[in-house]
């Protein structure tokens, strides 16, 4: 398409597409306009009457939004490929996301960056990254990678990587630390996401003066006023948990709070919940019912994100942007009538090609070989357990007898062993703990997706099922599996990164079920996904006792335990 | 100042200046909070309790706003330096101005912008610039320079320059012309201000589509609705004239329109209106009468300015902004009690220093040698004559019956000569025509402040004092001058591109007054400044009739007369 094509269409009138009988959202005026809508190939041309086209469409009266954006999520949580995302999160209205590629990062370095890049170059879902900051997350462990200003800086020119993604480690940040300043000055003249839960007062201030201007993480209004007041955008978040946004909802209706700086995300949000609930439409869908007034609800689900990150060619139905577009059936329910996707296209279920890859990202997991020993855990009578509490991720520390053999820990009385294996580069370190509440026997799970640092972590009643499952994924290059008494019986193989597959989404989520029916036979499951709490075991950033590759750590003191 | 000072003076709270028990606009919750703001150096880094400081001062209550920005302005209209201009608008609250330096660029081309950027590198103000889009104006005269997409490539990387200047030619641009659409492509990514009189419909939308995001030209409610519809940042001017933004206002706050693109600017306003009435705050004064809520006023001024231009470092008073402040004693007639300057201190009168200019930029009158001939202007008994309409801009084509010598014009009965002297490259160019309502008797005066292309231009009623008047503007490098029976009755020289000088502000409104006594005592004057209407006299695109050097000009029909 030449320039000049789409401004002499605009001029004549002849569009290629027109959307008549739309009720239009003007997010400009914060009006609805019946009327129609011009586009020329990707672009709107006109909003109003005078276009003809030699295809139309007559949209009955259904409500025409700018599309949605996610404005913060991690596509690798999902595990399946940006296309295959693309394809689940589309038909609930969502044509942009700004994701923070914080995961494959972890684990495959600027390699994983350049990868999902280019898994996402030519979807119709338009890709947008946030270079992940905090890689690895903690000095805690050890990840795939380290990101250094010096390795972001080869990103900077490229036209879908926005600013720099969420800064979790404030503390570094406030405090100075010269690593963090050096990709806060490197980014200082674009959108820097920030992650500040319940971070106040003069340590806000000096977080905000360091750069980040977003936060997702807000859990009450008070949080949520106080960091607009300094400027924050704030990212109201509903993933696979929605915590209090509902309370924080009709609390900015009743104080009036302008919505300008407040938009939406998922963050992290599980594929079989976007199917049955929605993306970023559920999230609006939550405000209007909240009593936030429809049209601010579009805005905040498209325009205010647009505006936020600097997107000026998205976000809005009006000439010289793209078609990007939406149709609800209602401003209510947020059911989705159609979707224009990034070529101004109808949406279309037909998977993308699948680009070509480098190998590394494909041959991931690396790891010191394991014999019977592996997992050999001296104990004395009372040790520190990792307590889990059900439908939750924080954990408690308890304090139990243990049973032992020779001076090593046997697992029993609702007590399993943690290992937590390095696999980025077989440095050979296991850290290894004791956890109460996954309720195990006759059997081991094991995963390589274990936010932030996705080492191999399998937890079990016995080494030799541990030892099983956890070469068993190396065997596939990463993934999920869970093995008893010597048989696998069931692996979800994610050899992309070894979080990612390339399987069809239906595949991915019959494999999961299997799964979980599989954990279930071992007796995990109940209240939480065993899945889930497995490859969040190894965070050393959530309270209160966590396992790293390098041992069981205190997350409330910051320091291992001795 | 390290990028760390700022951090850890935010966490520790220990700030190089306080100001306690201000009443502080939050343009992000548009509330109005009455606590302390504390500074470090130039950067806010708290505002609220917690601070302290070697340096404070109260407030006492005042309203504590960020610093003003004119959203469009053309400082060389001011006649005075940068310097000059930023020390009369900043006692007025205005911390920022974007700045389109069109008529330097339009005598002294790429060293025109450059001689301007140098001017204002320094200054208390933050001065911005956009790109001139439109240098020459029209093809129908000659102008000193030519700005293509090339020459604007070298500016790309100055930190100062945001994007390109106001799109004056609708048509070109609407058109198609390649030209323009090199320039627009080049800043694409950028703002991009526009300038499109009661453009509507296809036309309005195939303008945006090429590329403008703003205008300052709306004279009517129903043109900033059409033109925020489509995305347009709307520009509210009060500049020396103000017609009917009073009833624009009003309506804005009956339908209730959402003020987040509306900002406002002065474009040109003279220093006399500016030292009497005020600059932006007195926009927002309007705006208050007019019923917009006072906050929303603030954000107009500031916030809204600032987030249309992608500053984000100004234009709120919150942790990481830059102390640009203005404290007013209220949020009614904002009358200004204290200013912060760029560098967080409070404005200071002192003239900058002057800086070198190449000297090209102080020697730009050139014209072809002039004789006793060189104004004779042959006539038919009856000739269209350009007549003026007491206090507009706009003329009127009259048919007039004129005195004749040897078929020459003889002036008399109401009826000046007017010759528009191409000057920048002694072309030789003159073109000459007949004025009614001049009222010139025994003399002439002379400019070249002629927008846009600022030859010289100089009537009078006779053709000897035309031409010492003409020649005393090349012998002192341009200015204004008024002569009277072949003497010199007062001179502004504008030694700078022949539209600037670097005399103080208070010297120049002395030489205007005499000049005015002058011209006055010539006949000139009454209801419409003669220096004025003089400098628009070779605008061809304003209508209906103007004279320049190419000859006598049909603003309605855009060409010459036979």
């Amino acid at each position: 398409m030449k320039q000049n094509d789409p401004i002499q269409a605009a001029r004549t009138g002849k569009a290629t597409f027109v959307i008549r009988n739309a009720n239009v959202v003007n997010v400009f005026t914060k009006e609805i306009l019946h009327t129609d809508v011009a586009l020329y190939e990707d672009t709107i041309i006109g909003v109003g009457a005078g276009y003809t086209a030699p295809k139309e469409m007559d949209a009955h009266g259904a409500y025409l939004c700018p599309g949605f954006i996610d404005a913060h999520v991690h596509i690798e949580s999902s595990m399946v490929t940006p296309d295959s995302f693309a394809r689940v999160i589309m038909p609930h209205g969502t044509t942009t996301i700004i994701a923070d590629p914080h995961e494959i990062a972890n684990v495959a370095g600027v390699a994983g960056i350049r990868a999902i890049y280019k898994l996402s170059d030519d979807l119709q879902l338009r890709v947008l990254f946030m270079m992940p900051s905090c890689v690895p997350a903690t000095p805690f462990e050890h990840s795939g990678a380290t990101l250094l200003a010096e390795d972001m800086e080869q990103f900077m020119r490229k036209s879908r990587i926005l600013g720099l993604g969420e800064v979790m480690d404030s503390v570094s940040t406030i405090n100075g630390n010269k690593d963090m300043l050096d990709k806060l000055r490197l980014f200082d003249k674009r959108p820097i996401d920030g992650h500040a839960p319940l971070l106040s007062g003069l340590d806000l201030n000096a977080y905000r003066v360091a750069g980040p201007s977003t936060d997702h993480e807000c859990s009450n209004y008070d949080e949520v006023l106080e960091k607009l007041r300094t400027g924050m955008k704030v990212l109201i978040r509903i993933g696979s948990a929605a915590n209090g946004i509902d309370e924080i909802l009709k609390k900015i209706v009743e104080d009036h709070l302008p919505t300008d700086n407040i938009m939406f995300c998922t963050d992290d949000k599980h594929i079989e919940n976007i199917q049955r609930e929605g993306h970023i439409n559920c999230i609006a869908r939550l405000a209007v019912q909240c009593g936030i007034d429809p049209v601010e609800a579009v805005r905040m689900a498209s325009y205010n994100a647009a505006r936020a990150y600097g997107l000026n060619m998205i976000g809005a139905i009006a000439p010289g942007y793209k078609a990007e577009m939406v149709l609800f059936k209602d401003l209510k329910d947020f059911e989705v009538v159609g979707v224009f996707n990034r070529f101004g296209k109808p949406f279309d279920d037909t998977p993308a090609h699948m680009p070509v890859l480098p190998p590394q990202v494909f041959n991931s997991v690396h790891i010191a070989p394991l014999d019977e020993h592996s997992f050999d855990l001296p104990v004395k009578a009372e040790m520190p357990v990792i307590g889990l509490i059900p439908g939750q991720l924080v954990t408690e520390k308890r304090i139990k007898r243990v049973r032992s053999e020779n001076g090593l820990f046997l697992p029993g009385d609702g007590l399993n062993k943690l290992a937590v294996i390095e696999r980025h580069h077989a440095l050979g370190y296991i850290g290894l703990g004791i956890v109460e509440g996954m309720n195990i026997t006759n059997g081991a799970i094991a995963s390589t997706v274990a936010h932030d640092s996705h080492n191999l972590v399998v937890v079990g009643d016995n080494d030799r099922d541990m030892r099983i499952a956890a070469e068993s994924l190396v065997d596939c290059g990463g993934g999920f599996c869970v093995v008893s008494q010597g048989i696998v019986l069931s692996r979800l193989p994610l050899p992309i990164a070894g979080i990612i597959t390339d399987a069809p989404v239906a595949q991915v989520l019959e494999i999961q079920r299997a799964l979980l029916d599989a954990a279930a036979s071992l007796g995990a499951g109940g209240q939480s996904d065993p899945l889930v709490t497995l490859s969040f075991l190894a965070l050393p950033v959530i309270p209160a006792i966590r396992l790293t590759d390098e041992g069981l750590f205190d997350a409330e003191n910051f320091r291992f335990f001795e």
